[in-house]
């Protein structure tokens, strides 16, 4: 398991973290298999998206801000951050993505995308890659 | 692959089952890999978030009842749970927690919870380990 | 890995593919495992929801434009398509699926589900079959 370490700046924000998944890959000398990507946190997240136009995160941001809003009268919890719970739970907190002679199979416009929802703080997430190696 | 029972009490309800993830790791024999969490239903989910403070799961409910509720004018699926099948997409299915040293490796605050969404029922969910065990 | 092509015939639509994955598990000769579902596009998802009532995908495609509106006034990715990346996040670009005696152990109203976000569109998707055949 590889460990990683995102230090994010805002309080909603999508931190490409692509490079970092393939790193992982190529260091587990996996060829063929599956990496997962986990957030041990519970007001983050990481999903997959388009890396390629910086619009489109600052759309699924805002998008998810219309949906869950930051301060609504019915949040009981007191720290203040229900909506960063929620959020985390809607995007979700691990994905799985095909490895292929030891690189990610990701589509054209597709990136890994760390999720923070409470930030800004220090983060973790890690890299699993399960699978066939040459020995 | 193990499988466990749940018996919810309320149509809509978070209960978490960490403890019974953790049993199955512990019975597979599994140290190092991935525990996959699968609900066989279709208006109920899997999901991963604070175990401490119980004021959160209550406002993940009640926000998801903001955001797609009970009754609506548009729903045609003549059972009336339109609402839960739309929450059990919404959240999914499964969840991947790594495993290391035959524990799950979870954040600080996290717990892995089943999610009920049409309940009271009789429930299932499944765990199935992979990895590697000692010989 | 099992590549898989779907043309979809509208802008929002649910594809079953169920039939598709259980011959992916065929062909790996996987007798017990995990079968993961990965989609390669930013703007359509898989999930997993009943497949036996129609009714059911239109309320959860309907749902969503609610949730997310296909036209809002704060969106800014000229594509003119963001309520498709932010319900392709909402979905989720894959999912898992136990594999018991070379089979999809899937519960009795469940199906899987490629989902349309911004069609019509020549999509593709790929299965993954981890696990232990007989030798």
């Amino acid at each position: 398991m590889y460990r990683y370490s995102v230090a994010t700046v805002a309080r909603t924000e999508m931190v490409e973290i692509t490079s970092r998944v393939q790193e992982a890959v190529s260091q587990s000398g996996v060829k063929d298999g599956l990496a997962t990507v986990f957030v041990p946190h519970t007001t983050a997240a990481v999903t997959i998206n388009e890396a390629a136009d910086p619009s489109v995160t600052r759309d699924i941001l805002q998008g998810l801000e219309k949906i869950v809003p930051y301060r609504a009268a019915y949040y009981q919890h007191r720290e203040g951050n229900s909506d960063a719970h929620l959020k985390a739970s809607l995007l979700g907190s691990s994905v799985n993505v095909p490895v292929e002679g030891g690189h990610l199979v990701l589509g054209t416009w597709q990136g890994i995308f760390f999720c923070e929802f409470d930030g800004p703080r220090q983060r973790q997430f890690y890299v699993l890659v399960a699978g066939e190696s040459p020995r």
